[in-house]
């Protein structure tokens, strides 16, 4: 019954990305009950249609499924949790909460133990696009917690962009997140060393980009197969040992300060690398590194 | 001239690499004449039908196109440079020579004067590609110097695998080289950054993969783009701004200190947003970091 197309639904939190949030169940047909500290940032969506809830009970109330985005976790406790005076904090919670709140695996995990103890249906949730972005396909938004509390409410949840589901542990929409930002600053970071030495020898920013896109966009092609050798354990040097890497790691950091830009993403790389072959994983292949940035 | 499907053309090096490139060349039909400091290296290509040469003499006058892949450098001087014994060193080299050993921006324009000095026309040129990738699409080959002097070779180079000619500075191949590898263990490494984070949550490798992927590759497309802010040097915060970033590296950090895993990376890609933070530029787009990456 939830999986109507338009099933109600209320969203907690309207600031910048909860009014986005809100807005894209509007445009979908969700009937949309909306609630937030200052109440007058409902105006616009009351305006377009939402249903500005009296109360914050009377807001947990309204619909099956109830989305929460505020600054952070200890806003969330706040607001909903041990101290918090509306609704009474001994009143089971009979809605299904998806926290899209930013934080830690940690706090996703506790927050969905706190939330099955009020008695509420939980997932945690992340964001991976910015508020313009909601409502369409580019806008990736992570789920985490149980698999059936997911399957009944994918079909509103779908107003929001691309929704996937990643697992029963609710920690797992966090981390993903955060492992998907590392990638995303790495490709950045590694093109704007690539630009800064290029740069150097007289070559345009514009210029360079369609190489280090092809080259990202090829390596990104190989993590699969690489993840295969991790999952077993096993790394033969197909295609070339890391110690040969290495080499080229050491012309990396010497062009860097030859044409005098910074080094230190380069003699990262190689300090992790040199560590592996010190380990004895020379002539292995590069994924053997996973044993490094696997310890603390 | 040089331009037909079979040109004629000389391998010196005959090493795992230039065994690959001069294989390459026989298959593709062009007369292949080689020549290697150590002679047996030469008998699988004869037997292939190339022509041994018997001095480095002989083999420099074979062809209008000669290809030297050796160890580094130094191997190229000793070889052919002013303590070469042979050929005599004040005699002109009259062939296009194509230097693809591996080496720097500064060695590639020192030989590219020192070719000069000989009489030979000349491109530096770095292979992305192992040698059993040579002869397909997916061996990249750069090359930089006179574009004339690329063009005249270009369908002989073609056999080899994905030709491109970079610009005029014979530093270019090797620049485009190191920050094409650079990119190639930035994205290396943010994934297993990742997968070390989600193997502690218990997800394998082969699960968390394909996200990475899809990051990486659509990270990449943004490159162009991004691109153009740095030719302009105006980085408004379309997306979000550098100290919003720097908020989410930070939960990068606990995470991964959290987790147990290695945060080497993660502190590096926040330490070089709180400099570009403490210049003042907190407001602005992720590519005003090119400011701190430009500087030595
Ligand atoms: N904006 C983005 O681009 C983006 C992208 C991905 C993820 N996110 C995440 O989405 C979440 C919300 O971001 P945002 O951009 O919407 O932030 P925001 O514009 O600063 O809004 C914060 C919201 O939290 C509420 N709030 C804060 N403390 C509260 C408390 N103690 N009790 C009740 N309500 C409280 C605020 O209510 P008032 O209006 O009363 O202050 C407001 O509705 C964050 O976790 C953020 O990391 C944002
Ligand atoms: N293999 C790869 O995957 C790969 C990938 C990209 C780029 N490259 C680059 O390609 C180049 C060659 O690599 P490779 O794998 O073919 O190396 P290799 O198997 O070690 O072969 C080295 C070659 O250099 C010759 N040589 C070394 N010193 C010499 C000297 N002083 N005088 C004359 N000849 C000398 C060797 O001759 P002898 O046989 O007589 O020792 C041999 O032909 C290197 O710059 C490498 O970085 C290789």
């Amino acid at each position: 019954m939830n999986n109507t197309p338009h099933a109600p639904v209320t969203v907690i939190g309207l600031g910048l990305m909860g009014q986005a949030l809100a807005g894209a169940f509007l445009k979908a047909g969700h009937p949309t009950t909306v609630w937030n500290r200052t109440p007058a940032k409902a105006a616009p969506l009351v305006a377009a249609g939402a249903r500005s809830a009296p109360t914050l009970g009377d807001a947990l109330a309204a619909s099956p499924l109830t989305i929460v985005c505020l600054t952070d976790y200890d806003a969330v406790y706040e607001l909903l949790g041990a101290n918090g005076v509306e609704p009474d904090p001994t009143t089971p919670i009979d809605t299904t909460l998806i926290n899209l709140t930013s934080g830690s695996a940690g706090q996703a995990r506790e927050a969905a133990e706190w939330a099955e103890r009020r008695g509420a249906r939980y997932l945690d949730g992340a964001i991976m696009a910015i508020p313009s972005g909601i409502g369409t396909a580019e806008a990736v938004i992570l789920h985490s917690g149980p698999e059936q509390v997911f399957a009944d409410h994918a079909s509103t949840l779908g107003a929001l962009g691309t929704i996937t589901h990643l697992g029963a542990d609710p920690g797992l929409a966090s981390l993903y997140d955060v492992a998907g930002l590392a990638m995303m600053w790495s490709v950045l970071n590694a093109w704007l060393q690539g630009t800064a030495l290029l740069a150097k020898a007289g070559v345009d920013a514009v210029t360079y980009a369609p190489f280090a896109r092809q080259i990202a966009a090829g390596v990104a092609d190989w993590l699969p197969g690489y993840a295969e050798q991790i999952d077993k354990g096993s790394f033969p040097a197909e295609v070339a040992a890391l110690e040969t890497d290495a080499r080229a790691m050491e012309h990396l950091i010497e062009e860097s300060e030859a044409m005098g830009v910074n080094a230190e993403l380069p003699r990262l790389i190689k300090a992790m690398a040199d560590r592996a072959i010190a380990a004895g994983h020379g002539g292995e292949q590069y994924p053997v590194l996973i044993e490094e940035f696997g310890k603390p």
